[in-house]
This record gives C-alpha cells, sequence and structure tokens, in this order.
C-alpha cells in the first residue's frame, strides 16, 4: 500500500486524507460538518428489459451475476442479518472464483467468523478489500497489514450515509430471503431461516445499480411483507439454504448470572429510575448483551411497579422487550434487528412491533433521525476514557474485534450510557485515552461499572439530578485509580506500527481515528 | 405562448418537440423506448440542520414555506387522496398569494374541482402553469388556451416516473396527512379526514428537496404506519381541518342501477368466467365505477359457486373488495387507493389489505412492476375506435374531462377490458378514431358493451378460447354499425384549433398525443 498522508482530525487523532482512492475528510468535531451535494442516483432501467409475466427467477447465482453484468473492480454487497449462520455470501465467494473474477470490493454491513472464506479470496486478489466491521480472523488479517485496501468501519447509519450520498457506489447486492417471490419481493419474517426484518439491505435494494435476491422460500407473488421490493430487484435465484436457523436467531438470549454485571445493570435502572427518565411515555434502547437484558428485566420491574409505560422501546429486540410490548409496558417496539425467536414471531404477527430501517433510526446526513430523541440508550465498551471517549472496535491490544453496529449512532441519545464492567480480563476498561477513538466525549453522558457511576461533567443536569441520590456517583478518575491499584498499574501502552490499516468513520461520513497495523 | 414544433409520432399523432422548455421525446411505440440515465437525486441535508428534539411544528404554513426556501418559479407538489374534499391545496394558493409569489409550477398528482382556485392564481401570474390532471373548470381553463404553460397529463405510474427521472424537479411537496407526529411521520389511515394510504405523495416525499407535512391530527411519535417517513420531511404544520371527509371517501360506493351497464358488468364476468382467466390464484383489477362494482360482485358469485379463490385483487378498494378479503376469497388486497370507509377501516386492521404506491404497481421506467401481470383488468374510457385504441381524457368535444389516473398503467395487464356503454349522452362512443389517443390499440384486448363484446384481432388466444362459449362476441365495426344507425350517424368531427394546449404522456414519458386548444 502506497504511503498515506496523515493529517489531526478536530480531536487531535491521525487520520488519512485519502481512503482506497477517495479524499478522506477529517473529523470536524459532533454536529460540525454539514455535506453538500445530492443523493445517489442508480441507473434508469425499463420494465422491457424484465419479464413482462414477473418471473424473475434465474438457475443459477452464476447466472444472475451475469446478467447482473458483474465485472473486475466492482463493488458486490450483503448483509448480515443472518449474522454467524450465513451461507449466501460464501455461496457468492464460490461464484467469484469460478468465474476469475479481480479486485472485487466486498461491502457487507458486516462480516463473521462464518466468512474466513473471504481471507483466501483477498490472498488470491479476487476480493481486494472490505469495506465493514471485520473480527475474528478478517479482523487480524486486517489489522496485521495483510488486506490491500484500507479497511473502512462504519456504524449501521454511516453506512446508510455512505451509500446515500454516494461514497460507496453498490454495483450489485446480494440480498438473502428467507421469503421471496418471483418478482423479487422479499421479507425476513417468514421461512426457515427467519431472522425478522431485511432492513439493513434496504439501502442496497435502493441505491445499488442491480440487486439479486438468493432465497430458499419461494412463495407466489405477493411476497407480504415487501420488506423489500421487488421492483428493485433484477433477478431471483433459489437455493436449498440460505442459512443455519440456529446460529441466526438464537432460541433464547442469555442474562448475565455475573455478580458484578447484575449490580451493573441494577445501577443502570437505578439511574434512569431516580433521575426521572424513566416516566410516562419514555423510550430507551438497549442491546443484547448479557447485561443489556438484566437491565431491562430490572427496569421492567421499576416500571410495574410505578404503572409507567413507554412510548417506545428500541431494539435489536429479544423476548424481554416483546414481554413488554405483550404486557402493555410500551405502546411499540422500533426494532433494528431481532435477537432470538420470540423477536422474530412478534414482528411477523404483532402490528406494534415496528421494524425500523438505518435510514429511520440512524441516519445523521438526513432531516434528522429518531436516535437523536430516545430518551435513553444503555450500550457496551471496549474501552473507555478518563474522558468521557470510547472505543468499541478494538482491544487494548489493537487489534479489530468487533464491528460498530448502530453504536455511534445511539450516542445522540438524550442520555447515553455506557454500562461496563471496570475491570475485564484482569484489565483496566477506563484508561488514560481510548486505543481507537469511536465515540467523541461530549456524546457520554454516563459510566456504570460495579464500582460506581461516572457523570459526564459536560451533564451538569444529570450531576444536579442525582444529587442525594444515593446513587454510588464517582469521579472517573477515581474510579480509575481504584481499579489501577486492583490491576497492578495501568495497563501496557500498545506498541502500534505507523501504517494506517483501517479508518473509524462518524456518521457523517468523516474520519474519526485509524487503525494501526500490529504485530 | 410560442409556436410549438410539431412531429408525428409512432402512431402517426401530432406531437410537439418541446414541452415547457424541456424536450419532448415523441411516443416510439409500445415497449420500443428505454431511456437512459440516473435517477434524480435530491439535496444531501445534515441531522444538524434539523431539531434535535425532533419536533419539526411550525406555526403555520407560511412559516414552513420560508423555512423551505420558496421562490418565484419553483414547482410545489401536492396529492390528491383527499379528492374533492381536500382543503390544503387552497391553503397553500393562500400563501402564495400572500407572499406574492410568481411563476410556481403547482404538481399535483390530481386536480379537482375544489382547487378552481388556482385558475385565479394563473390569471395573477403566481401559478404560471399546472402539470396534472384537470378536469371540470381547471380541464376548460386549459383546452381553451389560457394557461402560460402546456397541460401535462401523466398517469399514477407516468407521475412516478416522471419524478424519479428527473424529468419535474419537485422543489417543495405539500403533503396533506390525516395523522402525523412532530417529526414529519404521516399516515392516512388514522384521524378525521382518513383516506386511506398517502401513496401518490411517496415519490414526492422521497425525491422533492424539501417536504411540509400538513396536519389536523398531530400525535406522539411514532406516528405508526409511516407510510411517509419523517426522515424526509423538513416541517410539520398543524391546522384545524385539512379536509371534508364526507368528500374524501364516500359511506358508501354505489353499483349501477343501469339495466344496460349491469349487463355490460355481467358480460365482463362471463367472459373471465368462459375464457378460465378466473381460475384458482388468479388476480383482478377492478375500478371504482358503477359497472366495475357490479362486475365485481357477479364475479364474487361465480368465485363462490366455483369454490375459486383469487391470489390477490387490486384496489382502488370499496367495501366490495373488502368482503371478498373478509370471506376468503382473495388472499391479499393490493391497494392504490381507498374509495370507501370500508377501505380505509380494512386498509387500518387487516394486515392482508396492502397499500401500495405507483412505485410497486405502475412505475415502467425500473424493474419490472406487478401491472404487468395482473390476469385481467376492467377500466372504463369515454371513445374506443375501431382499431382498438382508445380514450379517457376528453370527450369527443375535445374539452379535457378526466384525469388519467392509473389507467394507462393499467392497460399492461395480461387481459385489458374496457366495459363501456356503446352509446353514451346519445353519442356513439365507438368511433372511427379517438380525439385524443391515451391508450395504444396493442394493450387493449377486449372492449364490452351492451351490444356485444368484442375482441382485439390480434389476441387470437381469446378468439379461440370464446368459440362456442355462448358469449356474443361481434366485430367491432359490426357494434360500430349498429350504433351508428341508432344515433342517426357518426358523430361529428371536431372543429379543433392548431394549438397545442397539452400533452398525454406515455408511461415511459415519452408523448403519446396532443391536446388541442377549442372554442
Amino acid at each position: 500500500m502506497a504511503k498515506l498522508n496523515l493529517v489531526e482530525n478536530a480531536i487531535n487523532r491521525l487520520v488519512p486524507t485519502e481512503v482506497n482512492g477517495k479524499e478522506g475528510i477529517p473529523f470536524k468535531g459532533v454536529h460540525k460538518y454539514t455535506p453538500q451535494g445530492k443523493k445517489a442516483s442508480p441507473k434508469i432501467f425499463s420494465a422491457n428489459q424484465y419479464p413482462l409475466d414477473g418471473n424473475k427467477v434465474l438457475k443459477s447465482l452464476r447466472d444472475a451475476f451475469e446478467f447482473c453484468g458483474i465485472k473486475d473492480g466492482m463493488t458486490v454487497s450483503t448483509h448480515h442479518h443472518f449474522r454467524n449462520g450465513d451461507l449466501v455470501a460464501n455461496m457468492m465467494f464460490d461464484v467469484f472464483e469460478e468465474m476469475k473474477l479481480k479486485d472485487l470490493m466486498w461491502f457487507p454491513s458486516a462480516s463473521f467468523p462464518c466468512h474466513i472464506k473471504a481471507i483466501d479470496l483477498m490472498e488470491k486478489g479476487i476480493i481486494h478489500h472490505i469495506e465493514g466491521s471485520m473480527n475474528g480472523p478478517l479482523g487480524d488479517y486486517c489489522t496485521e497489514g495483510k488486506m490491500k485496501g484500507l479497511g473502512v468501519l462504519r456504524s449501521h447509519g454511516g453506512r446508510w450515509q455512505a451509500i446515500q450520498d454516494g461514497e460507496v457506489k453498490i454495483d450489485i447486492a446480494v440480498i438473502a430471503a428467507p421469503s421471496a417471490d418471483p418478482f423479487g419481493n422479499a421479507n425476513g419474517v417468514n421461512g426457515e431461516a427467519a431472522c425478522g426484518s431485511l432492513n439493513f439491505a434496504l439501502a442496497d435494494s435502493t441505491y445499488a445499480d442491480r440487486v439479486i435476491v438468493v432465497t430458499d422460500n419461494l412463495v407466489p407473488f405477493p411476497c407480504i411483507p415487501w420488506q423489500i421490493q421487488g421492483n428493485n430487484v433484477d433477478a431471483v435465484v433459489v437455493v436449498d439454504k440460505i442459512g443455519d436457523p440456529s446460529k441466526i436467531v438464537s432460541g433464547t438470549t442469555e442474562i448475565t448470572k455475573s455478580p458484578d454485571r447484575l449490580l451493573i445493570a441494577q445501577l443502570v435502572a437505578d439511574f434512569l429510575e431516580k433521575t426521572e427518565i424513566m416516566r410516562d411515555g419514555f423510550s430507551f434502547q438497549a442491546g443484547s448483551g448479557g447485561i443489556s437484558l438484566a437491565f431491562v428485566l430490572f427496569l421492567k420491574e421499576k416500571m410495574k411497579k410505578r404503572g409507567i409505560k413507554a412510548r417506545f422501546v428500541r431494539g435489536g429486540s429479544t423476548k424481554y422487550l416483546v414481554e413488554m410490548l405483550d404486557e402493555g409496558l410500551t405502546d411499540y417496539i422500533l426494532d433494528g434487528q431481532t435477537f432470538d425467536l420470540k423477536g422474530v414471531e412478534s414482528m411477523r404477527d404483532n402490528p406494534r412491533h415496528i421494524p425500523t430501517s438505518p435510514f429511520t433510526s440512524y441516519n445523521y446526513n438526513g432531516k434528522g433521525f429518531f436516535g437523536t430523541f430516545v430518551d435513553a440508550v444503555v450500550l457496551g465498551a471496549t474501552e473507555v476514557d478518563v474522558n468521557f471517549n470510547a472505543n468499541v472496535v478494538t482491544h487494548s491490544d489493537g487489534r479489530l474485534l468487533h464491528g460498530i453496529g448502530g453504536w455511534q449512532n445511539c450516542l445522540f441519545s438524550k442520555c447515553t450510557i455506557l454500562a461496563v464492567p471496570a475491570i475485564r480480563d484482569r484489565i483496566p476498561v477506563i484508561v488514560d485515552e481510548v486505543t481507537t477513538l469511536t465515540g467523541p466525549q461530549e456524546l457520554i453522558d454516563v459510566i456504570v461499572t460495579e464500582r460506581g457511576i461516572a457523570i459526564n461533567p459536560l451533564r451538569k443536569d444529570l450531576i444536579e439530578k442525582t444529587k442525594g441520590s444515593g446513587l454510588p456517583i464517582r469521579d472517573i478518575r477515581d474510579i480509575q485509580k481504584e481499579v489501577d491499584e486492583i490491576c497492578g498499574g495501568k495497563p501496557k501502552p500498545l506498541k502500534r506500527g505507523e501504517e494506517v490499516v483501517a479508518v473509524v468513520k462518524w456518521v457523517d461520513g468523516t474520519i474519526l481515528d485509524s487503525v494501526f497495523k500490529i504485530g
């Protein structure tokens, strides 16, 4: 890779001025950058180019790629609704090999360990690079500097933004669909591989020039709901099996049993109660992690006791959120993805369980998004620093470990709470400076650990509200000091290389931080 | 108006080479024109330009227009879901006057007699011209050559196409919404002015630079279903009353009592039965006119008797279609607009009553549309000619009388049936040549009159199928001759002017025919 020119952005992070041949705009500060220009515009087609009987089914994925005019150097996208149970991206990789393609850019909404074959294709020059979250073996491959292009990590909202703004032009989108009709209408609520919604592929279906739907459950037109509209689809391919149901959604999602983590969850619920953020008509978002699930149960008990009803709960949904909806504790679930079977069933059957797309919930370069007025959000982090910056993509060893997901987008909530253990694997989580800055300090309001709650000094209102509340409010540096002592000192500073291997984008398309080569 | 250069298109109709300052492409033939280029791309905005609390409510419609930067010469759109009960376009006209604007283009999805005030604004130079269906007083105003620009008549699908293709750039869309939240999410199923879906405004909300939602029923976020997504909306305005419910949807829709028309309806149903188009899993569309409604009842009886179930019925929905859905005679209603209260309630409450947009059902310049595989469609016409061309926008007096609606888009059905009385107001409906050609002959399969059924010679399959069926199949010229004798001769040829006052667009954006000045 040619040596990149690095500049300091508004938060003093070194970022490249060019990313995979395109200009990189350094982060300007939260709410400081306003894009100019017009939205991406895919090609216009005509009904005279498609079968008038509405049957777009082609014999094989290869036929579909040929119909769509696949060529060396193109960008091909997939979605990650099947998580580690996806079989379709691998079928696609096989076609790429068979067709002897070169220099493709793979643009998944997220990658998983099941996609390890992509490494083989990168080694062979078939895939040039990946833009999308990378973890496990793909994360290592990137962090070790083996990928030809830069990794580009985007939030769910940032991925919509990048597509919408024409920053990433998808030539061909491949959409694995648990249910589809021959015209290409598709959904994720029915079929063996049911995963809930398909909305991580909505931008792809809207802005890609060409769209291929792959299904193992072809139904007669119309496939309802049509989360993906056949009018955007070029070809439909029927295969035996598109995903492994046991890895797509779990039958159950597990609540933490760790006493420390249960304590954190309890403190978060207490915090929302004492600050009166929990009040009639409020809204909140919690993820699918063990702490989040426990928090939901604790909060639910408080809501029942006080007769409080939420206006909406933001999912990733689990059976715990579904129970809240069923018990009348919230008017709606606004759901970005379903994490268990109860979530899928509820989305299918309950008209108050609403699938949302990254456009609706997360897209920053638009006319607002509802993430800015969710009353409270409870998130995790791999590291937080004493200035309330946070990291979610690498650990202290500098290796890419997680995608950003909706994490950056959620930070805009009226009260953003990071619920994290103060120590993880005997390493302090509160550090002087985060390894990779993924979330800027002014958006992170509260850090809840098993050793106390730290409130961002910018949030004088929350500090005021919690005075005399009995909550264990502490200075973040006190918690850090206590933890450092337990762990026998601060974590060792990372010996990182000089070479940038990936960038972390901010929600507006600017570059927030770089990931450097290690090893 | 400057003299226009006219050329003959592929069906020998004279059409202008320029329409309101833009190049006009003459009609090339059905399925013969393939557009090049890219879809329209509206401006990119940023969440930092909108209230972070999601409250986009402004004090008045004027404030909203000012926020959206209204200027002389802009294009402003409205929708027609309220039909002749719309109050919002008139409020908008008042603001235009108050602000002393000039040379606006009004781009309604359809206009109605309640919009007569637009004439006053055209006289004053505030509105330059209208692109959209014009009837009643607006139709006369245009046909008499008083409008400064050309009228441009488009089908519902053609309007989507024109917006999508950038042929019409909407600067500001005004969307009257029976229900909306402060963020701008909106629907038509709840509230005093409930009208069903808002999907005639979907292209507007997607492609306009700026969008104003006007409601008389503000609900807390989220307004579900969000047929219009707040993420596309700039401002919300709350007013006392947006429409007159009694004129938006009728409590009941009336079936014809005319024996001739009942006979036509019966013949259409018989035709579908004898040709076995009516079979398990079939689909059909019928409009809201008296003949269509009677046809639905006759067909329904046949379906029940033979134990036949449709896969989907395409609405404009009425209580008659809703009854079919409720009785299990169809899996789905795919509904472009609701014509009565039962339709609205069903769309609100029945998850199998699906609102469709012109994109899904009608857009020709896309990857197909489901209108091409509806098994049969029953439509009206003002005139049909002996070559099976048809007219739906003017009568034999040459005056603009009807919008095209979805009529052109529906012609692509596998079997297009025009159900028309052979004589209307003592004037023959079957003519040598239609006054205005709105539907080309190769798409019109069957003409059913009270005097017999004429099958287009191109449809040898239908001619074959009806042999020995007992149906009164006749040559169209025989029916014409019989009718001409009854009426005392052919209709007098129209004495039309030389000046083009409006054009009829085809579904692909080309120009099918011209409307000439009269009077």
